[in-house]
């Protein structure tokens, strides 16, 4: 497979300009935020959505300055969602760094995720693009719809495959959507490019976070740097257990919830593996990606196009 | 003093109008958001920004349809605050009921404080009123700024008068500025309307935390509904402390914050006490309330300027 930094040398160039744009929407007066700014800095991982924001819009065009502005906005949501998510499952390290809240406390991380977001949305509102902010705001209101539906359904036994798609369509898809038909907007592209890539996002989408489902389970640890089965402990239902749940009989579904409860994680994990658990769920993402790909056929071929295919099967082949 | 029902009587069906409006935004297909809006709503407060944003649009206008959205909107965020803040405070009570964190957990308090920002935020766009979304990410920006900067300066052992004014006005009077801006605004104000009543909202707003500084050590318990010295064992600097550590020796003021640090309330409500903070705080809030009510000078007489005028009264002598 291509390194991530392979496929997206086309580019390299933008993605250093909205990391320029990223860091300067941290800076702040505060000492205490400025601290917190490197700190997120260095915890930022793969950069996935300015990416998709950036060649979605080359696909269609020339990028404008606005687009850089739009895609380092795309990231600071992102991060504003995880330094909330990391408060709402309480944990201790996040891609091997400690979680903010570890370092700052719950306090910080709540405060500090409101004024992300607020200066998120003061930021969006100089652009002056409407249909921008509009996006942004109803992508921030499915995010939180998916994780507020996730944890109540982390009180129920047990889910249908459709619910489990509905809740990751929200708190994941949602803004890998957004980022791909953002791009688009941006640089005034036709609804015949627009509504393929927003679908495209989508279903790469899906996958992304199936994919994140399969290596909760099935990750080697210290390439994650963190501890397998933390999204089933945290009590969010994925794909592989619900899967296999689906196939066996009530009494053993019924035990398998118990040692969920019980946080025996080394026995919940051999009996998803046991059950093909993880390989539905690998297969399933895999399809998702071949059916995002599919909808770039309208595009005529170009190193960006090649690049989103090869983003694609990145994020459904990815190790961490 | 006259009970705020009697002074807001001229905007009572203006009123039940917002109440309407804030009832259709807190619905949702989740049970979960149901519940807490049913928690959210019986733990409300005194409607104070919907009635001063009402009043403030009532003594430049005839009120339009947007006006009774946006004093929602305004009730909405300032809930949204509530909601992380006694996250962030860890608080049990909130007006003598239990917090949204006390009964359904810190986790479903920062998601649901996400989803009604985010919620306010898709509806204001729907008002397609450019300066009103922008006041409105303004306004939470400046109050999660203030918050920031009182948390950050709870590990300091001291602060000026004015570092306190800064963060006070950003974190309490920045909305209530806004309320009366906002109602000015919507009905097509001038200039010469809008900034009197922005002001005015400024100094009542001061006028308002100052004097929840004095109610947190000189109130009545039962009359609060929690205990006296909460927000000085939560860290916050408040004025009458402020004032009185200023007035004493190096020596003395390191013995106070170490009770202050150990929780030994009784001892430094008695030394605020004892060195006149109390008397201070609240002359310095009843000079505000006087600065603000000169500011309404310009307007004409109405029930509405005799309201507003009755309200910052209200204000800066209320039990609770």
């Amino acid at each position: 497979m291509n390194t991530v930094e392979d496929i997206i040398s086309p580019i390299a160039g933008d993605l250093e300009r909205v990391e320029d744009e990223f860091s300067r929407l941290l800076k702040s007066s505060f000492p205490l935020v400025t601290g917190i700014a490197k700190h997120i800095n260095i915890q930022r991982g793969k950069r996935l959505r300015p990416m998709l924001m950036l060649l979605s819009g080359r696909l269609c065009g020339e990028l404008v300055p606005e687009t850089y502005k739009a895609a380092a906005l795309l990231e600071l949501l992102h991060n504003a969602t995880l330094i909330h998510d990391d408060v709402v499952d309480d944990a201790a390290l996040r891609r091997g760094n400690p979680t903010l809240n570890a370092v700052w406390k719950n306090k910080i991380s709540v405060l500090i995720g409101d004024y992300i977001l607020a200066r998120l949305l003061t930021t969006a509102l100089e652009l002056g693009n409407l249909p921008v902010i509009k996006l942004l705001a109803e992508t921030s209101m499915r995010m939180s719809q998916g994780e507020i539906a996730q944890l109540a359904s982390s009180r129920k036994k047990y889910m249908t495959e459709k619910e489990y798609i509905t809740i990751i369509k929200n708190k994941t898809a949602s803004l890998i959507s957004a980022s791909c038909q953002l791009g688009a907007l941006i640089v005034s592209a036709s609804k015949k490019q627009v509504n393929p890539l927003k679908k495209f996002g989508e279903k790469i989408g899906l996958a992304f976070q199936i994919r994140d489902d399969v290596l909760d389970i099935d990750g080697d640890e210290t390439v994650l740097g963190k501890q397998r089965g933390t999204d089933l402990k945290n009590g969010k239902i994925t794909l592989p257990l619900l899967y296999t749940l689906s196939q066996v009989e009530p009494a053993q579904r019924e035990a398998v919830l118990k040692q969920v409860c019980d946080e025996q994680m080394g026995a919940v994990i051999r009996f998803i593996h046991t059950n093909g658990g993880i390989a539905y769920a690998q297969q399933y993402a895999v399809k998702c990606v071949k059916e995002a790909k599919d909808l770039l056929n309208i595009f005529p071929d170009s190193v960006y196009k090649t690049a989103l295919l090869q983003l694609s099967d990145y994020i459904v082949y990815r190790d961490r």
